[in-house]
């Protein structure tokens, strides 16, 4: 990512993404007026500088301009910091955190009350307590399987995060784990063991919502200082009701993030 | 990833990888010799096709050849599936598994003993029940620390993973934990804030270690299906010493691995 003055004295803001390698042109890169350059050769290994065409190697290109402050922020690289949050610092830094931004979740609300993103919905279970609604995640465009996305979101508004979590949630997790699943498999034909389903903590918005993606595709978010295994999840509610009242949870947070400045406030960083 | 004929019937592998940007480049790569195609345009943001010039594009390329059908294996698209390990599981799949394989972990003893990679070592607490040795990943080439990627090994040589775990060894992953951070500081002045440590479940070798790897850094094997963190053991553990011995673990095998074809017969997956 990259950051660049415009004329003016305005900014812009420039991305590069390399893109994945196209399996149809792959054929074209070995041959097609390509300079190669030996690095080392050991035995039956060798290695080369590949240098193709430029038809060959698009770079995705983002422009945002003229970029304002918060723009810049955005895209600058930050620092990311660990933190360990015990219950107690839930109780008087996150929660009271989460409370004074109050975050609209209305969007989610739109979805679940069909007034918006109706078509989308991939399945439902309309149960007040227990059910919830399955769309595909707005990262992914539908056009392949690769980089499957979906969202569980919850009918119940009243939890905001896995610190909510109780045995209480046992029957809503679990009709989203199996009947998530045979959704995927019935409308994708993914089966339920290529899927990686899990939750985020933090999440990005605080309405009790589940991931769902392709267990070959590295999600963002997928590693394992955010991402909760649904079943790890379930598994530790039977084991201990108040599991997530108890545990400190670890979760990484960018420089500019007022949760940290919280954190550091309170000298617990 | 690309497998490809060679002549005379012998087959080669042909591994393309992009690689990342070069920051000092970057300022080329806008300038020079360009071709820029607009794609979208909406409000402040606006996408390109960038073709850049060959020598900004490297792709890095490694050769095997001759290639057995082993090399064509390992590299040949497989499918990976999700396998929930229970405790009898474990006892009566994958630990006799992992007894009949007798897997060696000689090149372990080897760096423990300094009776190889001794230079290598970064930090070694010597002591026999809690101690460990602190050595740089092979993959880390440590020209930069973007990339950071140490493993500590412990001095023990009973553990064979996670499963084996109790309250037992608390005081030797906090030594880890504890210490580890403390060297990478000292050494390459990375807080331990911005360290992922963590166990990989199943591990590629059964004796002990811990991954350090820098928090920005999407390192492979970091994602929640296959990643522990320390931090999360130590709790669990002291919440409950058998804590890895009643918990479903869940990891991904790919299709070829021995493991899941022992899940298979066993009716598990």
């Amino acid at each position: 990512q990259v950051t660049g003055p415009s004329g003016e004295g305005t900014d812009a803001v420039v991305i590069l993404e390399k893109t994945p390698f196209q399996e149809e042109k792959v054929s074209d890169l070995l041959k097609k007026h390509t300079k190669l350059e030996l690095q080392m050769r050991n035995d039956i290994y060798s290695t080369y500088h590949l240098y193709p065409p430029p038809e060959l190697s698009e770079i995705k290109t983002t422009v945002v301009y003229p970029a304002t402050e918060k723009h810049l922020q955005k895209y600058l690289h930050q620092e990311v910091h660990l933190i360990r949050e015990t219950w107690e610092d839930y109780k008087t830094i996150t929660l009271p955190f989460i409370q004074s931004q109050s975050f609209s979740v209305q969007w989610v609300y739109n979805i679940l009350e069909k007034k918006a993103e109706a078509d989308r919905i991939i399945y439902e279970n309309p149960d007040p307590c227990n059910g919830f609604v399955l769309v595909p995640d707005l990262k992914w465009n539908q056009n392949q399987l690769d980089d499957l996305y979906l969202i569980a979101l919850v009918h119940r508004r009243e939890v905001k995060s896995l610190r909510d979590l109780t045995a209480e949630h046992l029957p809503l997790l679990r009709s989203i784990l199996e009947e998530g699943k045979e959704a995927v498999a019935k409308r994708f034909g993914v089966p339920g063991s290529q899927l990686r389903i899990y939750l985020h903590y933090q999440p990005s918005y605080y309405h009790l919502h589940v991931h769902f993606t392709a267990l070959s595709y590295d999600a963002p978010g997928s590693s394992v200082e955010r991402a909760h295994l649904l079943t790890d999840v379930i598994d530790n509610l039977a084991l201990d009701s108040t599991y997530y009242q108890k545990r400190a949870l670890t979760f990484a947070l960018r420089a500019d993030e007022l949760l940290l400045k919280k954190f550091q406030e309170a000298g617990r960083v």
